[in-house]
């Protein structure tokens, strides 16, 4: 070994290429070696699932720089001095001796490569599901590039008619539209949970999704467990069968979450967290200081829940390869931890949080409490406007910010909104905070009272007590359910309140908010009032106006008619206001 | 006066309506009466450039809710219970008496009511010009409805063929936009200071926009000072005169700017700040406990220079109107201050910022440093994927953030990033946190190292002596100057490159980067060399090459040649890369 310091990094994805780069750019005398058991590196990952969508043409657009030169080992010698050595398997480290033990892959030959500092880049695999079947031809995870050619090759020979996908989580949703939206495949979805993006998605945000999905044409089972994989009649026809049905298919996606692939470390005897990621401090050394791992192979600190959370993220990768990179290089960079900032995008809607859910923040023993809030992402009159759903959950007690999730047509509108506020939770804000955030304002672009400001409004207000609220799976289950103690109280115009007056009859009434103080005495203090209006506001005048009058059983349902209708509860023609 | 609470609120547009809607919800029991000396309240002002413009067809839309309800005193009256007094001067404070002088601007009578609690939304003004013919018709701020209705209907008499506007600021920019898009009116900017928004956008951005005026065809003439308005040959036709030319026009506007209208509170004793407005705590009180006040009326403290800011908004209107609605409803809400940030639609441009401007940041006595990063909005290889322009300024001894500014075509990309960052600003953040600032993430929205984060490493890198930057101001005055000892050095493609090489010859080397290793001994050691790609990442690259190598007069020109087309500091037809 020469006399210059030198850094073996194992995995050229993501975070391994990314730290490899800073390395070399602070430390131009240092050698730096990528090693990965692949053909192919450096590739954008989380971009396979618009290669298979046909949104990319070739393959070789993950694999270029924003300047459209290829990330080859060739590029990686020559514009940043790494070297890299593909298709060449780690199989373990001797952390006494400093050597990382290599096989190459292509002549099987093995040998032993020292070290001064070790970066893990592992990354995740898919995890396996136990199932009869799961080996046959035509079924796959979508985990690299591999995966992504077989598939895409194979709905191009026009081979796939009927896709059956195993797991709703962001996987599981971006191939139900990469399928059905330009190849028109028929689709199903099976997930075992209850909702779609289990853990992840608030389920009243997850069921709007669950319409969007049902509009484009996906078939979704949900609460359906897959049990088996068989053959079908015809040659490389398959069938799913699940603990409901059996669906016919071409081919099956496996999408059932990953984890990390920390056997290496493992075996090096460094210390793993107790989700089964690498255990790393904050300057993302493992147990071993001379040993740094980052990205999907490790742990982190969540900085919310205090916890050590699994959360695989290709931008979390980029950013703990830049920290890896100084901290090799001689530095002390430091990486806190996380919020869980996610987006997805599903057809036509962007999905965005950061942060707990509301379940989440109770299961984490938080007394917590969400707002809901409907509005437009800019001035109301502004031609281009459209409608942001947002949930915001905070602690009752500190009234510290805890999460923040929420869907729209307009992923760029919903995501800048999620990322301001992912900046007050990685700081510890509070609603006041949220408040007074300030958003920069012009009738394009926001609202002079912009939906994140409402959003810790109306939090304060639930908070206060001045809010008392309630959810569409209330009137799903209250109203709709046909209790006879629930109705609705309508306070928007006649015109926008008769489909359901028709449809709902006694149980529905209207009463305008501007001439409720007039007609209190129509209002019924024996019943509970689920009172109503397009997205939450005017009700809540309403409900202030109820409380006044000292009729307390009124309820303001959060996100109104505009809330009902995403997530399907109702489905009325109304006029346009 | 009866024994209720009662709450007169002068002004009744933004903070006015807002902070009134608010005591009525937390205290009905609360009397609040709104005064205005207009006939129209509540009405959205920051929309009048798209009324102008024709974007909006009818006048009314900026008087309706979001749920097309129109905001008269009715309305107030029978939804918010608060009483509206329109066309009714204040014309006094006594606050000893603790009544307000009216007068009924139709009847002229005059009358003092009583008040427990005053709030002072009395807005701003637009700053007249002090110059001869100012006050011929068809001179005209564009402050109020009746401005704008006198506007469009000239317009749409078809007596508008050629508009000059005096004042680069935001409004000049709008009313720009909106003579020139849809009317087809031919279109003249004057501008007395050497850029647009002078003193708020940082000037290399500044001339970005200039480009994009001209090209989408006005008249700009920046550094010129208007001396005289006259009348022209025909009935109606009138003739600005500047310090350099004679523009005939049909239509005069004004736009130099506005001031707080602090007549009544100065007049009343209250103390004002040194730029003119009403001085107020962070509760909003005045120097009187009894009397709050908010929004275009008051001077702010600003966060990051410490000092008073005159900023009026009708963002920042809305949510002060908020906090004094808590206070005079018996709350202790607070406001801390500002960081400024403002956003504003020019034609296709996009432009945001938050925080202090590099000159303002130095005029403050920071040791500030800047970085400008140009960067798809999201994922290079995703279909929608467009340039975003950010520039961040920060504070070299503390790493703190001063302020962030940029432009794109897509401004919610924009904005979005502006405000995450400007929730930093607020909470005292560091170069540090942004690197690390965690947002959401899959390609359709963000990039995997997203322009946010890249911005503080690109600041990391500066701040750290490692990247050793030049911008395109020095490109135009040392390079386009003909210095000789100046030289660019081009690290792109050669096919990127050859249309330079051609057009400044021996003075423009092409080098790529990915080769710069193998050939150093070509470069030039007794020049300074301004390192150039496209958008100012490969040049980082070989600038740290060339530091390795020991040449040490090499300038990374940030942005690249993205920057210097944008700028129009040169345009050159170049291959698609």
């Amino acid at each position: 070994m020469s006399d210059k310091t030198r850094v073996v990094i194992i995995g050229a994805v993501a975070l391994g290429p990314k730290a490899a780069c800073r390395i070399k750019r602070l430390r131009p005398d240092f050698e730096v070696i990528l090693v990965d058991q692949q053909e192919y590196i450096s590739y954008g990952g989380c971009g396979i699932p618009y290669y298979i969508s046909g949104d990319l043409s070739d393959i070789k657009e993950l694999m270029t720089t924003s300047f459209h030169m290829l990330r080859t080992p060739e590029f990686f010698e020559n514009a940043k001095g790494v070297r890299v050595r593909t298709r060449t398997r780690a199989l373990a480290v001797d952390r006494q001796a400093k050597v990382v033990r290599l096989r190459d892959l292509v002549s099987g030959r093995e040998e032993d490569l020292p070290y001064n500092k070790l970066v893990l880049a592992t990354g995740s695999r898919p995890r396996r599901l136990a199932l009869p079947g799961i080996e046959l031809p035509g079924v796959t995870p979508v985990a690299n590039l591999d995966h992504a050619v077989f598939i895409r090759e194979k709905i191009s020979r026009g081979q796939v008619e009927r896709a059956v996908i195993i797991g709703a989580g962001a996987i599981g949703l971006e191939m139900a539209e990469a399928f059905t939206d330009l190849w028109g495949i028929e689709t199903s979805l099976v997930e075992i949970c209850p909702q779609v993006l289990p853990g992840v998605l608030d389920p009243g945000l997850a069921q709007m999704v669950v319409q969007h999905l049902q509009e484009k044409g996906v078939n979704l089972y949900l609460s359906e467990k897959v049990q088996e994989i068989r053959e079908g009649q015809e040659e490389g026809a398959l069938k799913v069968i699940t603990s409901a049905r059996e669906l016919p298919a071409d081919l099956v996606i496996t999408a059932v979450g990953v984890e990390p692939n920390a056997d290496l470390a493992r075996e090096a005897g460094l210390r793993l967290g107790p989700l089964g990621g690498i255990a790393v401090n904050e300057y993302l050394q493992t147990s071993d200081p001379d040993i740094y791992a980052g990205g999907d192979c490790i742990e982190n600190h969540h900085l919310l829940s205090g916890k050590p959370v699994y959360f695989p993220s290709g931008s979390l990768a980029n950013r703990q390869g830049r920290v890896i990179g100084t901290n090799v290089a001689g530095g002390r960079a430091t990486f806190p931890g996380i919020v869980g900032s996610f987006a997805l995008k599903v057809f036509d809607l962007a999905l965005a949080g950061a942060g707990l859910s509301l379940a989440a923040a109770r299961q984490e023993g938080f007394d917590a409490v969400q707002a809901l809030v409907v509005q437009s992402d800019r001035a109301h009159f502004y031609h281009t406007q459209d409608l942001l759903y947002l949930t915001l959950v905070c602690d009752r007690r500190t009234r510290r910010l805890l999460g923040v999730q929420g869907l729209a047509s307009n992923g760029d509108a919903l995501v800048g909104r999620i990322d301001s506020i992912a900046a007050l939770l990685q700081h510890g804000g509070t609603v006041v905070d949220l408040s007074n955030l300030e958003v920069a304002y012009a009738p394009p672009f926001a609202a002079a009272m912009d939906i994140v400001n409402a959003l810790a409004n109306t939090a304060e207000n639930i908070l206060d007590g001045y809010n008392q609220t309630a959810e569409v799976e209330d009137f799903r289950r209250d109203f709709l359910g046909g209790a006879a103690d629930v109705l609705c109280l309508d306070v928007r115009a006649p015109a926008n309140a008769r489909p359901f007056l028709e449809r709902f009859g006694p149980r529905w009434l209207n009463i305008p908010q501007e001439t409720l103080n007039d007609r209190l005495e129509e209002v019924p203090r024996d019943k509970d009032l689920l009172v109503v209006c397009n997205s939450g506001v005017r009700s809540y005048e309403a409900l202030r106006q109820l409380q006044a009058a000292g009729i307390t059983r009124a309820y303001n349902l959060q996100g109104g008619v505009a809330a009902l209708k995403k997530s399907g509860a109702v489905s009325l023609d109304e006029p346009e206001e």
